[in-house]
């Protein structure tokens, strides 16, 4: 990667976390949305921020999927922390311009599509942790960057998860958007955010641990 | 571009946007539509007219977008005014279609898919311009007449801004597309008109603005 | 065209317009459901058999798509004879199989997915006429057995139109699919089948024209 | 096929059926969803299990399909039970994770996506097995692993006939995801078990005889 593509993948990771969280928590907060609008605003977006970015970054836009990449050595851990923290300022800037539009629709603002669930803690992490792993495996074996079409099946897993985890977690499936939100609204959201974050972790480490043990030499020709 | 196909190209681009507006406004005023519909019925006939008018035209169907390939010197100036003609033209028929369809199905035509906000107008300037930009850009990045998939990324992208702005400005995404209801229904839509139109253009500029800052070597074989 | 696949092609025909035309028309009739989920158990079907049945046939499942190919010297005049049988059979089993379907789960069978409108006459020529249109010149112009992709894209257009002539006509979109359940329902159904038949016919007459008109040495590669 | 592979693949087949049955299942059970959204939940995620697993199965996560590639020599017997026994498994783990979360949110646990229907035993066989049988028919012709359009064009058949058959038997489509839910709920769901393992075995013996029969040289470049 050459020196002037730094600066364009931070803007790049800035601009599609933006563009997720955006679309997404809009969604919930300010359109009276059935689980699937919800679910198909985010999928949607990421599937057009991973292809659209493409050239520009590995297209992560989730610190729980740059986490894997660097543990599985395709991202150095010096870069890995700078995509994050984009990731994360992309997340609190879009959920900023959704309390802004709340506002100014006048609503009180208290619902910005922040992420609460009704699980017990340890509950929270299995269901945030087994969600994340799977978003973060398909993500590592299709590498969503190569094909629109894998640029889509990375949309769909957002799709599928998030509808059918609707009623546990919201879910996040992705810590930079579960900060977002939270910032503002406190309260349950910002009490549970621990809970979000660590799953995105242990669902990340364990994805990048799966990833190697299932590479064959067939697999890794289409997946790297 | 021949001599001959200049006519196709204006039949391709007022064809297109006949079917981009009447599709999506007749959704919104004739079905008993739900938000994530009404973003279907916008994004699905974008991305179908995206890949089915491809080698007439560059596809834009969207005034926003000419007028950015105008300014990235891939349109010229004078073909671009023919092309927005020839979408006003599409959107204004499509429209009188609805409004014919309303009538004879016995409603008071007054809702032919119009759009209209809640918002004060320097937010209806804000949350306009920002979502075209993010049209813009994304089809500036990834060009829909090239493989089905970019084409149905760059419907997609239509789908998610609908959901996530439906309660905030309907939203157009597409001056084009705000001006054909708006010759039929007049009163608030004809009122806000200017702001989309307005937030059409200032989003365009600065898509153009931003992709060619983001441009490199190797995503411009990509997208161009 | 060998000798031996011309049976395989009757039954292709066959195959993929039961499918299509069970799958949309029991949505309609046994779930309770709304125009998107009636869109894309339609559009859905169309895109999985016009992969799915590539090899065997041109892929129409329709009679508008296989006059227009006739027209245009894609498909003989007595092929195109065959192949509409064969999707009529079609329409009038999975009509039947619904309608047994219905019995069965105790319903009155008065609603097995037949087409009505409450439009004039002259309004569902139009209505009818300029969507099936569209249907037969995207499918003129992007060849669904070409690319998955551009099967989807074909599907694509059967979702948008769907939802959006929802409540105007139904829409049929193909003859044949008009014609499936009227034979079991009759009363409106069967009454308006002459309108939507028609409405197909001059559909696709004028796409066919309209394709020839558009057609550019560039184009042709693509879809031809 | 490498001889390390051999475990690869069956967990593969595991993590696939679990993804698959896990998503479906509690989109039926937890979130208060439509028709829509359930089917997209299972056709989503077969998309992704498909694409995702690549290079390690010829990725059925269905015993159904497991079975006709046994019969078409595309995999060996001894192979295709152990498939079905990681199947089995993966989607009673899917259940247990499905009844653990609803235990947790505080609802009874009855349901927990499980399969049943109103219709009397003869009619469940032939609509079960009539879908299975196009579920399988199509995998057989499009290899849902070649590309991620074609791993589209699988899930999308089972999006629209989980749609169609909402009302009439869930619908299953797959042994495997009817045994899930049923070892957990027993009562009506166990009882008809052996209608929809049967309707299952029925319809993949019927999609293999037909796929032989449509076979030609030039759809078996494609599909095979």
């Amino acid at each position: 990667m050459e020196e002037a593509l730094f600066l364009k993948t931070y803007v790049a990771e800035f601009l599609g976390t933006f563009m997720v969280v955006a679309t997404g928590t809009a969604t919930m907060a300010l359109t009276n949305a059935d689980p699937l609008t919800i679910g198909l605003a985010f999928g949607g977006t990421y599937a057009v921020a991973y292809y659209a970015f493409d050239g520009l970054t590995l297209g992560e836009f989730n610190p729980a999927v740059s986490l894997a990449l660097a543990i599985n050595h395709q991202l150095k851990w010096a870069e890995m922390i700078g995509h994050v923290l984009a990731q994360i300022l992309g997340a609190i800037l879009a959920s900023g311009f959704v309390y802004l539009s709340a506002i100014n629709l006048g609503t009180t603002g208290s619902n910005i599509g922040q992420t609460t669930s009704n699980l017990t803690d340890p509950m929270i992490l299995l269901v945030e942790g087994l969600l994340t792993f799977f978003v973060v495996l398909v993500y590592l074996r299709v590498n969503p960057t190569e094909t629109s079409g894998a640029a889509l099946i990375n949309g769909l897993v957002i799709v599928a998860l998030s509808v059918a985890a609707y009623s546990l977690t919201g879910p996040a499936l992705n810590p930079a958007r579960a900060i977002g939100p939270a910032v503002y609204v406190g309260g349950k959201a910002l009490f549970q955010l621990g809970d979000y974050v660590l799953a995105g972790l242990i669902g990340s480490v364990c994805a990048a641990i799966i990833h190697r043990l299932l590479k064959t030499d067939h697999s890794s020709q289409k997946t790297d």
